[in-house]
């Protein structure tokens, strides 16, 4: 029961508001006293960015993105800005915008203003990633770590719903597996708890309305919390399976993260009772009847996830995706290896197993089909 | 329902573990690169200090500490770190400690370690305060937030249970007031409802047994969280009307705020049922049973402090504190001119008077005698 841990929190500033873009970033601008603003974005966020730097007046605009941060990219961008004096760097668009506006922060130091434009989450952390020779390097330094970030809702409106909800999925996975991640700590899982109750709303909402701005708020603030969350308490369980799927077989990323998790979740929850009772209350909707109170805390986590995976139409078997009951072998051997020690369950031949084939056939996930005797 | 905030995160580094401070500090010291620490700790905190620094090798030790820092110690706290050619503080104790730290690093830069003995909870703000003459000047600045806290609970140990609860009643009362207070947004009220949910456990667990040390460490963790969330969402009504009781009444301090915040509360929750119903969830007793759910989520936030307050004996009625029927009319007016505009129900004369009436006589906190009739 003794609390020990280590948690670094990242200081920055977040400025949240629908059609507040334009005058968040003008505003951190001259917080910072800078003059010669840096603009990166893609093609095809061109207009976002006009309207989220309406109120300023870049000295170089850079448009030129591409996936992963190939390091020649990294360069060409890091001398522009050296070129034009720049002295802020405003990235609008998603990871691998503000991927680049890291790159280009990790040399030169200059300090960068995020505006996310869909729910990727690197805007807070301060990892980097670049891609040299086919090969993606990551690190972390506090250097890259936005100054400030420009959440605006109107920038993200016309995300269609298909991939809100799959990025909302997405994020719901950063939350629920960092309560029990390697570095999981008090703060970082009522962060991870409230990013939960966030997304479970937002993604209620967006289905229900795509153009409910209110839950499309929702949405970013429930993945910036998922990022930060998870950034501070690293990969759980979830995150490893979902790697080997991944990286092994293959297997699309979105559906794979939505499938699997409830079933790490079915799997975990009975080792972490509290835990479990304090996402069921985050992810339960709030206009639904409760259950009468006869469920154990786990169960009732696990039926509020899959009452939300209804509500959104969630993927919901690995079969769909090219994986068989031949690969489960693989896979399990995989995820043995990958498994963190931490985890509150050992995993082992046989519950791996159990959960990989629930996953694969979509059975419901079940506290009792994968506890205690599965374990 | 739109969200519309800025919210400043403040980087910090938090090592919290019974019984690791001397290991903590130690390693805080390396990372930083520092190789002379001044060691900045009270004549009652002597041992205390000692234990926290065990590892290290003070260049210097500061042993005078005096309440609300007056500038002229400050001055020659500043003088012997420059002699010294100082390049950590370690201060080991209560606020005043935190405080004297926060002069030096103010003028200085210094870094910080802080090592918190008591729930002040300065530790994990960067607003400092200054004496000259009689006259208290604060302010903000980044340089005196502290770069990393140690917790360990062995050294508030001996913290005796009446001032562990009262400090940590004071702790509550920032967790609750931040929910409404000018600067409040969702994830410094995410932080005071988990602050909340610490300091209920921490209370009820010291009460009934002193040398618990995880309750003793859920109320280090709350009084961090407390103050993390206060300082980031400001002052809200039951700050200022305790603001106007201490500075124009002379009530003690910590039985003013312990008494007026069941009141508040029952004044604010009608209006902010979401965060009542949180809130209600935070404080209760988790190993007690439920009650039916008929109430509303106003009634059962208050309910559910009022609980709290009976487990810990909590005072309950400023009457014992010289505080009189013919005091209500200038407190009523006071509070008028302080209560924040942004608080959820407007404050007025006659529900200000009947709030204030209240928690003169104590009569059991409760939605329906302040709301809305009482309105």
């Amino acid at each position: 029961m003794s609390m020990e841990f280590t948690h670094v929190t990242l200081g920055q500033r977040v400025l949240f508001g629908t059609g507040g873009a334009a005058a968040h970033v003008a505003e951190e601008i001259a917080r910072l006293g800078a003059t010669a603003p840096m603009v990166i974005a893609g093609d095809a966020e061109r207009e976002l960015a006009r309207t989220a730097t309406a109120g300023t007046t870049p000295a170089l605009w850079w448009d030129e993105v591409i996936q992963h941060v190939p390091v020649e990219l990294a360069e060409s961008a890091r001398a522009a800005a050296a070129e034009y004096g720049i002295d802020v760097i405003v990235s609008v668009g998603g990871g691998s915008t503000t991927g680049l506006a890291k790159a280009v922060a990790l040399t030169t130091g200059i300090p960068v203003i995020a505006v996310p434009t869909t729910y990727a989450g690197s805007e807070a952390t301060d990892v980097w990633g670049l891609t040299e020779q086919r090969t993606k390097t990551t690190g972390v330094d506090h250097k890259v770590l936005p100054v400030a970030v420009v959440y605006d809702a109107d920038l993200s409106r016309t995300l269609p719903v298909g991939l809100a909800v799959a990025s909302g999925l997405n994020g719901m996975a950063h939350c629920v597996d960092s309560l029990w991640a390697p570095r999981a700590d008090p703060i970082n899982q009522a962060l991870a708890l409230e990013g939960a109750r966030a997304l479970a709303l937002a993604l209620r909402g967006i289905v229900a309305d795509p153009d409910d701005m209110a839950a499309r708020e929702q949405a970013l603030y429930g993945c910036y919390l998922a990022a930060v969350s998870f950034a501070s308490a690293g990969s759980g369980l979830h995150h490893k399976i979902c790697h080997v799927l991944g990286g092994t077989f293959d297997l699309p990323h979105a559906q794979t993260h939505a499938t699997v998790l409830p079933y790490v979740l079915a799997f975990n929850a009975p080792a972490v009772p509290d835990l479990a009772e304090r996402l069921a209350t985050s992810l339960r909707d709030p206009d639904s009847p409760r259950r009468p109170g006869e469920q154990d805390s786990a169960a009732q986590a696990v039926d509020a996830l899959n009452d939300l995976y209804r509500a959104v139409d969630a993927p919901s078997r690995l079969s769909d995706y090219e994986f068989t009951d031949s690969s489960v072998p693989e896979a399990v051997e995989r995820v043995l290896k990958a498994a963190p020690a931490s985890n509150p369950v050992t995993v082992t031949e046989d519950n791996a197993t159990a959960l990989l084939t629930a996953a694969l056939t979509g059975s419901t996930p079940n506290v009792e089909s994968l506890a205690p005797a599965g374990r």
